[in-house]
């Protein structure tokens, strides 16, 4: 429980026709500029990608993941190195999650009042994560923000399940807040309730009743529609406290973090693009390219001609296609860095027309000029 | 043919107590200091490797490689772009070898005097290279030094297949030269002979009779013993023409790189510092580390204290293993970046101590000081 919040939120300015919100978070590891991409580093690695990559794609904090690294390498380790920063030799802040994603989405896990049981991935023994016990594997990583410990539940669940779950959710907020200890990090909560506007409601006024770092709305980007997910963003995305920041959890397709952008929220983490990365897909301001086609094979120019990316500086997409077809390592590698790259030039264009009072403007390009796709 | 070669060798210096010597090639895409190591690019990219990080550990010249490149991404697109250097944009030298070593690994291979054919292993379809395909291939790959045609033979094959092999090779080698047309381009011989002394000496008697720009020891390191490589390097090192670069093919492990150097030669390639990286060994100058022992998960050390690579420079040991433990492609990228920085050292090193005149010295301190394992 802190006292004196470890990170300050600094609102720099909303737009005069969204709720779209230009700001600033100040950290012992350096000033995050909101609306900001954060890649995920899950096994304390963005996926084939090496930290000095990492920072000139413009990364101002990665997401690690707490479930991952108390598997592997363990807190053993992680103590002995010191914490994450320092094992993966990043300078920038970290983000955790709290594992509750990643345990929650296990077959055989079994929830009860205290946490979660759960056989390990890697080797089945038994293992329990508890509010108390993803407090002390976040400590042991010393991220520069932690997050509670919830149920993240899928998109579809029924009323009643939900509204225990929310309530329980609560619970180990408060017992998440209380057995968190250390004062150089950063704790936020999680709004829960599906796509239920009366539970996600309760939720709302539940967590932000405990006076955490920042605040986060879950459970999204977990099967829904894209048009579900916006109708909870437009509710309750500026009921969120205005002086804190607003995390919106495993979104980060550009469709999503404009829409999300649009209704106040600050930051956004997911897979896509090192995902799709790997699997031969480009990210563009004009939609998707699979480079994997055929008719990228003779094409000479690059990706984007209009992107700084080191791929787009150095290489065609007939190049590209090639290194997929081969399934070289490499391909892969340079559709990490681009599309990396591609969602945070997205941010920061985002915050240069916040800045500009042209948000809604830019949206309209988004969507309609340059044809992307409306879509999860 | 070539009335005046493409490439220039300068002959600086010879070690006072060996056959050691420092020299330099010239080509239009840039000098060549040699003893020189060419990371392999087989398939148009060095595996696991930018090429920005390629020449950050100091990469002067990569070797490419005529049959991968001739099945994708095939002539019409290397046309199309123009050659292997645009196709990849790789400004500095390429060498290629000429798809015998390839194409004689295959099973179904049928040599007859013309060339050889085989099934594509891609697409099962009828191929043919002959030496003027051979020549085609690699005009259009368009590298500064290519090969000719030759039959690389195992190291046991008995005296009478080799002795008509060889003849065969030497006919061929004449018709790789007649039909190489390229001016802008060289074109090395190749002297083959498995592990007999007199048709070694044939063979090089053979090709050197022919005016190539450099010539190449071939079929070594397919199998034998590290003492019998050795035993031709000592008959044969010195026996090449001193005016022109000298090629041992397919060696790159850094106990053969110092004893070719012992005996003459100047140029090395070869896959293990990035197929090792790729499984999780580092090549350092006390010996090899196997990252993915579990005793490296608490190793706050980078592998060599000493090395000034971006591996060595970033990370530990502990995080490497971590890597390699979750099969995270970032640890084959940094092993790969490590490795090839390691093979380029040790010929920068060899080249300072020709140069000090201490290659002596330089080659007991690297086997019995360093305890380098002294084997393949």
């Amino acid at each position: 429980m802190n006292d004196v919040s470890p990170i300050k939120y600094e609102l720099l300015h909303i737009d005069r026709y969204t709720n779209a919100r230009r700001g600033r978070i100040y950290t012992k590891h350096g000033i995050i500029e909101t609306p900001v991409f954060m890649p995920v580093g899950t096994n304390a690695t963005v996926k084939a990608i090496t930290g000095q990559s990492l920072e000139d794609v413009g990364s101002e904090i990665i997401l690690g993941n707490a479930f991952h690294l108390f598997l592997r390498p363990g807190l053993d380790v992680l103590d002995s190195f010191g914490g994450l920063h320092s094992f993966m030799n990043w300078k920038k802040p970290i983000l955790t999650d709290s594992g509750g994603f990643q345990v929650f989405s296990l077959k055989d896990r079994i929830i009860d009042e205290q946490g979660v049981s759960f056989r390990s991935p890697l080797d089945g023994s038994k293992l329990k994560i508890t509010p108390e016990i993803s407090m002390k594997i976040q400590q042991s990583i010393g991220s520069d923000i932690a997050m509670a410990f919830d149920e993240c539940i899928t998109a579809y669940a029924d009323h009643d399940y939900v509204s225990s779950s929310i309530d329980r959710t609560f619970r180990w907020a408060k017992r998440s807040f209380e057995s968190h200890s250390r004062k150089d990090q950063a704790l936020f909560g999680i709004v829960q309730g599906a796509l239920f506007e009366d539970l996600r409601q309760r939720s709302l006024e539940q967590i932000t009743s405990v006076p955490f770092d920042g605040y986060a709305l879950g459970g999204l980007a977990v099967g829904e529609k894209y048009q579900e997910s916006e109708k909870i963003l437009q509710s309750f995305g500026t009921q969120l406290p205005t002086d804190k920041p607003r995390y919106i959890m495993g979104i980060g397709s550009p469709t999503m973090m404009v829409l999300s952008v649009e209704n106040g929220m600050d930051m956004f983490d997911c897979v896509l693009p090192t995902r799709m990365g790997r699997h031969g897909t480009a990210l563009t301001y004009n939609g998707r390219i699979n480079l994997k086609a055929s008719k990228c094979a003779y094409i000479e120019k690059p990706i984007d001609e209009n992107c700084s990316c080191y791929t787009c500086r150095n290489h065609s997409q007939g190049y590209i296609h090639h290194l997929f077809k081969r399934d070289e390592i490499l391909g892969k590698m340079l559709l990490s860095i681009h599309n990396l790259h591609f969602n945070i030039s997205l941010v920061k264009d985002m915050r240069k027309a916040i800045e500009e009072d042209r948000f809604l403007q830019f949206k309209k390009q988004f969507f309609e000029v340059s044809g992307y796709p409306l879509k999860n």
